[in-house]
């Protein structure tokens, strides 16, 4: 894997060469990760100007959650408590005569960057932007890998559940019992904070647990997915509580349905976001939902739940192969709940059989 | 409690207006919380010039993990996906004729701090500090109470796995187990990351639950706590497996009690932060562990788990009453395990009988 690290590190640093830096600072957690293979709380990496350099406050454990850190990086540990690992880092790029240092200001706090000038009055510090993010939207096969294995960990905690008796339970307890089976079966943990929303509150985009318990009758959405080796994937399905789903849950179903399949259909190297986004969103539309959808329909993901690419109606972009992203259309009625179904995908060429699907439990509408 | 927000932000007004800023702009999710009530995903919390508003891209739901929004308070909706709840705020800031905005340089990313620059350039931009952090610094009692429930239900939670069969678990399994029955107990979630430490990861500060299985004779160390209504309180623990602790475990274990016993006995209004650290770790560092020891050997608790003072050997300040701070001193020995014991106490005077004890699980060394 070393060389993976060093192969993402070589192009980041000709990015900045090309962009006038010869050095440059991440210090946003999943960029670190990324281009370190780790990233201890708080660390922050130099690129160059001569050696590569993580700092951190402690050296990582080598825990299986945390990362393992590239071998061929050197650490660098703060010798005091409350020193600043970026501060630091400005400081060694400054003795390394470099005169420009990039930094991602989308990251760093104005007061940190304050810290930073005040160390290295000698060095001009520039803007990296989002570089890394650009260069973590095309995943390669081992990061794939880890994103199916953390899916198959979802659909195996998310199949689990359904087994089992549902009525009377909390949403909350219902939701801590799919995190434990995501550990269970070998997630370093969820996600992101699994939803379960049951009746009035089904089909509500990021809907966090409450105590209500789950009723005869009702829809029961729920959105999970496993973190695994630090790759996240997500999965949502709603279901129905009883034998015989209602008339109006039936129609509101089979329309979400068919939005997230236009949706994931549309999915192929090449295709425009926002296409991607009018795929899905115009079905929900043209039934009179439009003004109560959220933003995006879905969206990028990889070391972090939610990156790049989003797929809504005023992103800029297209799809390349290999970049794994969400569909999640969605409506939530109020007062009666809603419907969602949520897939992780990878998008891959038409000759490839089109896009991957990661996510494989049921869109049937089941009677739980 | 609409009131107490109320005059939350009015002192934070005076001390703004002092500093010659006749608008504030509050974004760390904490402090939103703390002047408003309830803080949503990515809101910002304009105070003055005329009346104070909340920006946020979705109206909180009324779940309680999530607080209750006062309302006394103005929220405004943002109008679009991917608008920013700070520009929002600076744009009206600024058509209210402010002349100055005090923002929270240490919260907000300089990427953020020049849009708002770019929407609002007649503003003049000043740093407001770490004012609400010192404001909460001294908890009421209400806000001591959720405290004191928040400790009762991790004692509970403690005390239920105690009684449970641990040889052969895994500390991930016990951290999840620990942190479901927190959520039985009424708790909105953990107040951090569970960490259970067995044989040679014991004493570890902050370790990540492993699978390493808990064996007879091992050292278990475990830290939990609950997050009640957004106050966080944190208690640490450490037994041994088995009938008989080795005497090297008795005799870490007394020296580790001892100097947190030390700790507490130190906290009285008006003690230097740097002296309670003192008094801890001056038991420690005499028998000869001092170059091991974390920077720190306690800190304030409230709505984040982490606040200030920070219990340090370089801290400045003095503490006051109704401070609720942790004491946790510990040892790691490498490749053989250690112990860490933590409490949260609330600093009261002599008069009132001392610090007070919110988390109360025993403190003798439990063979389990």
């Amino acid at each position: 894997m070393s060389q993976v690290y060093a192969a993402r590190r070589a192009l980041l640093r000709d990015c900045c060469a090309a962009a006038g830096s010869s050095a440059a600072l991440i210090s946003r957690p999943a960029n670190v990760r990324y281009l370190a293979g780790a990233a201890p709380l708080g660390a922050a990496l130099l690129l160059g100007p001569g050696e590569d350099v993580l700092f951190c406050a402690q050296p990582p454990t080598g825990e299986p959650g945390e990362g393992r850190l590239d071998e061929l990086l050197r650490v660098s540990v703060l010798p005091a408590s409350g020193a600043d690992a970026a501060v630091a880092a400005a400081d060694l790029a400054q003795a390394a005569r470099s005169d420009s240092l990039a930094v991602e200001e989308h990251d760093l706090t104005v007061a940190r960057h304050s810290a930073l000038r005040s160390a290295a009055p000698r060095l001009r510090l520039t803007d990296l932007g989002h570089a890394v993010e650009s260069q973590r939207l095309v995943k390669d096969e081992e990061e794939i890998a880890c994103l199916r294995i953390a899916a198959e960990i979802a659909d195996q905690a998310l199949g689990e559940l359904l087994e089992s008796i549902l009525v009377g339970r909390t949403e909350r307890h219902l939701a801590l019992e799919l995190e434990r089976r995501l550990v269970d079966h070998g997630a370093d943990g969820p996600a992101f904070p699994t939803s379960v929303a049951t009746g009035p509150h089904s089909g509500r985009p990021g809907h966090r647990p409450s105590d209500r318990r789950v009723e005869e009758g009702d829809f029961l959405s729920v959105c999970l997915g496993a973190n695994y080796r630090g790759y996240r994937c997500e999965i949502g399905r709603t279901f129905v509580i009883g034998t015989t789903p209602a008339d109006w849950q039936i129609e509101l179903y089979d329309l979400v349905f068919a939005a997230q399949r236009a949706g994931r259909q549309a999915l192929l190297p090449g295709a425009a976001y926002r296409d991607v986004d009018r795929a899905a969103r115009q079905v929900l539309d043209s039934a009179g939902h439009g003004e109560a959808l959220p933003p995006w329909t879905g969206h990028g993901v990889g070391l972090e739940i939610d990156e790049d690419p989003q797929l809504a109606p005023a992103a800029m972009g297209k799809l390349d192969a290999c970049v794994p992203v969400t569909v999640e259309p969605g409506v939530h009625l109020p007062g009666r709940g809603g419907v969602r179904i949520d897939d992780t995908l990878v998008v891959r060429p038409e000759a490839d059989g089109g896009p991957e699907l990661l996510t494989i439990t049921t869109k049937e509408l089941l009677a739980l």
